[in-house]
């Protein structure tokens, strides 16, 4: 693992920039890898990004308002089309030639509007997550939202895989207390992009919010699935059934506690990230109020961990450069950072020959 | 023009630090060019100016009370007169000598207070900028404000040099839609001390504030005169007639839209300025709801501007060094840094010398 | 005296960390010298500090709980005793050996909490101030409080080391006008730790809280007894009588106005502390309304010093090597920091000593 306790941004990587329902008429402002952005849809409908920054007098561009023909700066009116070309340029002799801003790769898919902070000439669709359940919404209904959180990227993807924490800060929602999570069995593996473990608690009690989705009366067997794939993703397959129904056997049964859970940390600052997640039910499909009701509870869930995430980032800030320690519980966070690690180093390569 | 966003303060020249009806019997704290100064009067009523800092313990001597003698620091009591000599010193064995804090050159004027923050020895009151209109309130009934801009002064006055934001951000006021402002025919004349123009869009619709004002029912002819006074003074002279009455010929006519601006942009820090300015009109000076309206029509125009400015001034700041690119429209902004350029220029030589 | 306005921590000393009251059983946040404290109490009822940050993944201790064993990190269960041992390490392969978080010397003694922030090796309990009238509740019944106060630790003890002061900033309470104060005689007498005077006012009139205390009707003699003892700490003896009743040769006398005060400024950063301050009254000791007003009074008096002192700090940082002047009546103000700066020239050596 490496004794970076805040990690650097990875700029050439596919990152969320926004759930595609948040881009409407209105341009979208939003910082992503330090840098200000402008999201918007062009006249087709196609989402845009721009730099947040008029190439005339600086002005955000997220001020003025999108038309037909691209986003118009409102301090002058001149209009920017999704490559950012200036295609009108009121009152400008020469006309809009040679005015530009900078773009941003964008694909949208699956409910995501990813963006390609980095070299565009290395933007590679097929790099893109591939999350198929926001396409099958019978079995597998969604709510998401984005968050902010003030901590680095990386500290929010530790707190996921490290599960030994929601004994201590979830027992209102997904914990059962200290001693349950702490004796979990977890088998974690290396993967290409990151890592994966699958964890398994036997005859535990079940916790609030599995109870109140499906009513367990007895103890419970519950496995978490968890993928890491870098730089900020995480996809989790969270579920349980009663003890008895051999779970391990055979976890797709009628009855189980079900859920998927997306998690995407995409930097804000080196300080502060936004925090897209989405989680879909898999039981009571028809039934909004399960969804609905699983929702609220991973909301509360996540401003549980915001508390010790804003208050972690802050010790640190006082001394970055002091290593944290690790335990075994931390097997999956340090095969995570490992991941991240080579994806830097690469990174670093790439940025340095593409400024070369 | 200067590659530079931002411009430095120019020491060695008058800046407007107050309207003369601010310093009543309080003393007055603003920041100017960076320094902390306090405003009072002493005891024959003449406006003075010292460093707003005791020099026995910090104390800012604002934070005290205006006496007979001068400036009683609220701390210890130590007095100070307009010239920044220690007058009174209780307790202290030697008495008053010795002590003393900074003053600087202040002239009361037209109902500015003026001052000077460079070198005493420089300081030449027949540089101070003549405003005549401000004492011939009969023809010239004006009101005035000073609002805290967050921005760099020289951004407020390219704001001003550049009339064809109007038709994007004041339609509620001023403006009249894009198309009619970039259309405006515009000359422009460097002068000594910075740079003006005369500028007319012919036959086109009244904005709002100029029907409210005298009545337009018809398309007008609308003169704008602005001159540039470096470092951060802008004088300007608006008005409009209906058109086929000879604008052009003859601006002086009754029933004509006509307004007398004052703009001065003392910088408060390097991201921050004072924005002093006062308005008159030109016609109905017997009707107080003439000037009246007038005075919140415009209020409500620099608060349009205020949210402009303040981006803008945040997205530079991001990049202090970043240029920023010109259009036609900006010929009278690049004229006016011209002239700011050589006053800082030269403003460098002076502290230079001053401080050998 | 030092031309530094703003002095540095001394490491190697004890300071307040807290009341004794306000450790209970929850753990207490608290910077002291910089550094982020927990203090909390053990199993038995001891005052603990520990680092207030979990060696594990940084998060602040005093987010979690204190349990019988020591203090336990709300994130992850880890434990940790007074000694900042880990106890307890939930999930932990190898249990809790080998992990521990800082821990700094505590002596708890007439209610105050003394932490030793310095090399543990040299914190000496004989050290320790005494302050034997918070054990006299008979004769010295008192009251505390614990104020921030947003300016450097010294700025605070230089407030109190120059009473001149009192006469233009506490007329409503213990001034009685500006040339009464600064006509007093005073008698400056250095210390091996600090410097003392005794202070004198004759045939004055009483002070707002002096009348409202033991309602005098003609003028007082007034005294002050202040010593100063490196880095932090002021001890007051302050009282009147009539005039006529002989105050210089007796000051023990019925119906004296009499009060004590402990001033305990640990700093906080280098420009905040924490102002521990306690006030006995010597003076109808079985009337609760007597402490109550007393200490309503002095909390305002604070209050008046707190505006000074934070303006003060704030214009000392614009310039933080700009020296301040003295007067007259600085005289204890420049021997408490002489001795101060003895101490922090000793605490460089040892600090120096004990890194080689």
């Amino acid at each position: 693992m490496t004794d970076r306790a805040l990690e650097p941004f990875v700029w050439n990587a596919w990152h969320v920039a926004a759930w595609s329902h948040e881009i409407q008429d209105a341009p979208l402002a939003r910082t992503i890898l330090g840098e200000p952005v402008a999201l918007f849809r062009d006249g087709e409908g196609r989402a845009a990004a721009l730099e947040d920054r008029c190439c005339h007098r600086a002005a955000p561009l997220t001020q003025g308002q999108v038309t037909p023909e691209g986003l118009e700066c409102g301090y002058h009116g001149m209009v920017f089309d999704g490559t950012g070309a200036c295609v009108s340029n009121p009152g400008e002799e020469g006309g809009p030639t040679g005015y530009f801003v900078r773009s941003f790769p964008i694909v949208e898919k699956q409910h995501f509007v990813w963006i390609w902070m980095g070299d565009p000439a290395l933007a590679d669709e097929s790099k893109i997550i591939d999350y198929p359940y926001h396409d099958d919404t019978q079995k597998w209904p969604f709510k998401y939202a984005v968050i902010p959180m003030p901590c680095n990227y990386m500290l929010l993807v530790d707190n996921l895989m490290d599960l030994s924490h929601l004994g201590f800060v979830h027992n209102r929602t997904v914990g059962a207390g200290g001693s349950t999570h702490t004796r979990a069995i977890q088998e974690n593996v290396p993967t290409d992009t990151g890592t994966r473990f699958e964890r398994w608690i036997l005859d535990c009690p079940p916790p609030p919010t599995f109870t109140k989705a499906v009513g367990f009366k007895t103890n419970i067997d519950r496995w978490s699935d968890f993928e890491y794939v870098a730089p900020g993703t995480v996809l989790q397959w969270t579920g349980a059934l009663e003890i008895g129904r051999g779970a391990q056997e055979n976890r797709d049964q009628d009855g189980a506690f079900c859920v998927r859970l997306y998690h995407g940390a995409t930097p804000e600052t080196e300080s502060t990230c936004h925090y897209f997640w989405s989680v879909a039910n898999g039981y009571r499909q028809d039934d909004p109020q399960a969804g609905e009701g699983l929702f609220v509870d991973i909301a509360a869930t996540f401003h549980e961990d915001k508390v010790f995430l804003e208050t972690q980032q802050a010790m640190i800030m006082r001394e970055p450069n002091r290593p944290l320690s690790t335990r075994s519980q931390d097997k999956a966070v340090v095969l995570a950072r490992r991941a991240l690690d080579r994806m830097i180093e690469e990174d670093g390569a790439v940025v340095a020959s593409a400024t070369e």
